[in-house]
């Protein structure tokens, strides 16, 4: 389908296959579908392609609440708008459009600011349904009504997204790169250019270089850094890792009787000027912490821990080090303002991403993405949805 | 004694009077002491006078290590060199100078870099020694040694200060105002001007309004903070707080159901854009860090709670607040740069010091000085060396 043939299905139902969820953990099933059309401030993309992001995998195993099911995940993607609700001015039938789980509703404080990347107007939540008014706009062909994940829910030919959380892009990109940026990428390269703001010619070091660790990466040799230290417990992260920047490897593995801190303080004569922590462990926010150097060092919590997770910091050592502690959502990007940045700076050849794809599948082979992925074997599959 | 008398006693120990800590607690007593010559990049100042800081209390009441005694305590002052040591060119018999605990080398990493004030060299420490060779310039009258107390040990009419921790200063300053400077005054007007960087407009909130939440007051109202809201459990500091730009007042045994967080969120519509932790109280913090604006709200600690005490935070929180938590040590100046500038900002009568003196007295009653900011009556008292 293209922008001229969809004045067939203006305002209509779409019929179409999407995969989903049934049961936490089992195989994902291609199903049709029927998806409504948008109501107002919303928009019905066709998606292109989506690719595979590790909140994906979580909410398809998870058995607990906000798991819930039958669910369509997905939220990495690229599409084109086949219609539009009332009131939506930004983006117009054909555009070509990122879905983002982060809002952008330009209309509160937080969106208005620069300084925040939070829409206070819709809250990030891992809500099942559209975030204006709280219903589906999936069901499946019995009428049961499947849940939207993340406000995006790319695992479909179709879907309904609010405006809040549609970007329009340049056309011109490669549908399998720009992909990318809805999540995992952008909050990687964001958390080195927005959150941290690191700076040309100093010392950078990433726990964890999984896709958003080397994320981190090709955006701290974007901002300058001049030295990249990877740490990670698979050795073979370091050839990956030289492709974004990485320059030195510490296996956490292998460090004898020293912590990884004490390694990277030896490393660096003091410690890195700025630490990320991508795995999600509360340990290794302490270890990024106590890696930073002091009197300016700055650790970036990227990684989610369980539900509940405490982090512990002596108030001395706060007091006294004179670091700060930050957190980085979707890398501190706005994402109408930031995701054009990126896609520019993607097709002026200056930010890599076609190194992050390590796979490509057909719809039908959805679950070979999924095995890819907890398998190791992937930084990024991308998924077609008709190719 | 003047700049020109001193030839009389340059290289000479010089015999004066001192308060000396004997036993933890018990009054302070005026002895006659001997102060060696300086050292090699050691100053000896004959201090005008002296004002008196939560830490001289602290470090006199407590009974265990890193207590030691006898000890002269004292770290804010304003004095004029005696004499100098070998290699000291920076300052010059006959300067006018103000001791600080903080080092600043000019040479290490650190000092070189204007983005940190916690010198590598000489790391800062409650050590009761000369920081450069641990030795003490003190002895009582039976030769007996005196501990140092944060390389300044003020309540003496004559110290020994390493160059590093030894600004000069513009002589025309009142000392009884320049001797602020020294420490907390300075702490918490850099903590809103360097270490959080105010900005113009913006919203303040300060738990605990004692000198150094004053000073971050008076720090924040000369960034131009629009509102500037005090956190305290004594409703008269409200009062003390307006002369320092205090614009809003929350009684922290006065906010019924809700915390103090609460109440500062309803109060600003969803936090202040800056707090800072001024008591000391590991539960403070978290309520500052709660109570700071979503999207980029800054924490800043600068309050010393009980050795051991941890800071816990939700990892959740971290990831998805958009909040920075960081300490201020000396509020994040750098003594030999900043504090000129603080001085010159008072004699253009821009940043206020006047207000914070609320007594002074003679060396011979130091220990009403005690007394009166350990019953809560004074904000800051001076002590004057020889009146
Ligand atoms: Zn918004
Ligand atoms: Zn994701
Ligand atoms: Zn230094
Ligand atoms: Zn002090």
């Amino acid at each position: 389908m293209d922008g001229k043939s969809s004045s067939n299905t203006v305002g209509k139902p779409i019929r179409c296959r999407a995969a989903i969820v049934r049961k936490p953990g089992e195989p994902l099933v291609i199903e049709e579908v029927i998806v409504a059309p948008p109501n107002p401030r919303e928009v019905r993309i066709k998606i292109i392609c989506t690719s595979l992001c590790h909140s994906d995998v979580t909410f398809w195993k998870l058995k607990h609440p906000p798991a819930i099911f039958p669910r369509i995940l997905g939220h990495e993607a690229v599409g084109v708008v086949e219609s539009v609700g009332e009131g939506v001015h930004e983006v117009v039938e054909g555009d070509t459009v990122i879905p983002i789980f982060l809002p952008d509703c330009g209309e509160c404080t937080d969106c208005l600011s620069k300084k925040s990347n939070l829409c206070t107007k819709l809250p990030f939540s891992v809500s099942p349904w559209m975030d204006r008014d709280g219903t589906s706009r999936f069901t499946d062909i019995n009428g049961e009504t499947l849940y939207h994940f993340l406000f995006v829910s790319s695992f479909s030919e179709y879907t309904v997204v609010d405006i809040a959380h549609v970007t329009k892009i340049d056309p011109a990109t490669p549908a399998n790169r720009a992909c990318l940026l809805s999540c995992g990428v952008s909050t990687g390269v964001g958390a080195a250019w927005k959150t941290a703001n690191v700076e040309t010619g100093t010392t950078v070091a990433i726990f964890g270089l999984g896709a958003i660790g080397l994320a981190v990466a090709e955006g701290a040799r974007l901002c300058g850094a001049k030295r990249i230290i990877g740490v990670d417990v698979n050795q073979d992260k370091f050839e990956i890792g030289k492709k974004f920047g990485v320059t030195d490897f510490v296996n956490s593995r292998n460090c004898g009787d020293k912590t990884v801190s004490q390694v990277i303080i030896e490393m660096t004569g003091g410690g890195a000027d700025y630490c990320f922590e991508c795995v999600g462990l509360t340990s290794l926010v302490h270890e990024a912490y106590a890696s930073c150097r002091k009197g300016w060092g700055k650790a970036v919590v990227l990684g989610v821990d369980q539900p509940g997770a405490m982090l512990t910091f002596s108030s001395f050592e706060v007091l006294h080090s004179g670091k700060s502690l930050m957190g980085s959502l979707f890398g501190g990007l706005k994402p109408k303002t930031d995701i054009p940045i990126l896609i520019k700076r993607y097709m002026a050849k200056e930010l890599q991403l076609d190194e992050f794809v390590t796979h490509e599948v057909d719809f039908e082979d959805i679950n070979k993405a999924f095995d890819l992925l907890i398998g190791g074997k992937s930084l990024r599959c991308v998924i077609w949805m008709n190719k």
